[in-house]
């Protein structure tokens, strides 16, 4: 399977696993979208480059339709949201210049 | 790795790998961007779901902005409605509803 598919056919398998859980099914509620963000994102590595913060600022962009249910359009913008904080953190570059230098938030 | 990480790191190395060939540095350019979608969509089962009609309304999506270089933010947004085409094609939910439906446009 190309790199593209796999992204995303993976995004909509954990979109729906998540979702189903609990709740209306194709909708992802707060807690299940926790549950993604923390189960789906292991390593050290990984955690340092997507720091607590981005995490809470996707949440945040998420908050803004106030339904609280996440449907796959967000969970999509979120991902996306996540995304750019890895390019930026890895490239220095995109999303909002500069910004995760000032704070210096992953010790 | 994680599914999430995965998904997230394979993004960025996609549009990298891409975004580095001509023109500006990370920045896709129209021809990467089709490089991208047709070379990292291969299988025939996935291309009936993200018809012709999804690339291209990702591709207009994209003309939005009219500097003709694909960002990694625009190139995110890509990667999201193809993944929402895929979702709804499977799901028959989310996205233009009943759109996909109307069209048949896969044969």
């Amino acid at each position: 399977m190309s790199r593209l598919e796999q992204i995303i056919t993976s995004m909509v398998d954990i979109f729906l696993e998540y979702a189903d859980d609990e709740g209306r099914k194709k909708q992802l509620n707060k807690d299940e979208l926790k549950a993604v963000l923390e189960k789906e994102i292991q390593s050290e590595e990984f955690k340092q480059k997507i720091s607590a913060e981005a995490v809470e600022e996707a949440m945040k962009m998420i908050d803004k339709n106030h339904d609280g249910e996440i449907n796959f359009r967000e969970f999509c913008r979120c991902v996306c949201e996540l995304a750019k904080w890895y390019f930026q953190q890895k490239t220095g570059k995109g999303g909002k210049q500069g910004r995760g230098r000032e704070g210096h938030e992953e010790d």
